[in-house]
């Protein structure tokens, strides 16, 4: 029979989810930030892909603790997501209320991600994982800062223009 | 040529968007329920279903503010963040590690649902909907909480038999 599954099997699950995830955030930051009407804004994003790149590395140092190949699944949510801020890409081009739109879409993808990782850092350490929940706990802090600008700048300029 | 969009189009939007994640919500919570090994867990999830169609009440007076119908849009982001959960709950369906997978699944929920009340009560403001801002505020701090208590949960009971 086979074994039953633990709670390892479901950290690396997620690991895996989370790791497919920045990838497609990787991809799609560009995009973004080559859309952006403000200068704030797109620096933001700027500014956050190199953050992005870093938390890949950190989910690879993770891989190679457990001693498994870094290798992302499917994550149907980060894809929605992401099709989602598209939409609102493709909708919005060329108004007013863009800016608007991208912070929105930006803050599901941060909030998709603090999920995660804060679920991952808890998992850590009830698995005595003390080292990856420090880093897995570095990249939720960097990812809750970025939620806390994002909210500032839509509360900001870009509401503002877009109300006006 | 058509009128340029605004703000209020984008707010629609996301209100139509949160409406239709809402009432998908409402359908899987029972799920949830069912499938949780933890007296306690379930108890949360039949007490977020009440909480829940109080939102989508909320979200139907706003529809009337507006004075458009409360019509759904589909939301790609909550279809792929309730398919991940699903796939967990049969991946680790009679396992320890189940409702650490289900209280996972659950603040995925509760994070894109905190970005988009947060994002529709930050706009509220700016639009000068302020009873809709208010009513907004009103489910976003429910969400919020229900976040953290299930942060409790998770960091309680269910992970220590999970890892056990």
């Amino acid at each position: 029979m086979p074994q039953e599954k633990t709670l390892d099997d479901l950290f690396l699950d997620t690991l895996k989810d989370i790791y497919y995830a920045e990838k497609q955030i990787v991809k799609t930051l560009p995009k973004m930030a080559k859309a952006a009407r403000s200068d704030e804004l797109r620096a933001g994003f700027e500014q956050h892909l190199a953050e992005t790149e870093g938390h890949v590395d950190r989910l690879e140092q993770i891989f190679e603790m457990l001693d498994k190949p870094a290798r992302g699944k499917t994550c149907d949510a980060i894809l929605g997501i992401i099709e989602e801020g598209k939409s609102i890409m493709e909708e919005f081009k060329g108004t007013s209320a863009l800016d608007a739109g991208l912070v929105s879409a930006a803050q599901a993808v941060e909030h998709y991600e603090i999920a995660r990782y804060g679920t991952l850092k808890t998992w850590a350490r009830q698995l005595g994982m003390t080292e990856a929940a420090q880093l897995l706990d570095a990249t939720l802090a960097e990812e809750v800062a970025t939620d806390k600008k994002l909210s500032q700048v839509g509360i900001g300029e870009v509401n503002r223009k877009a109300a006006a």
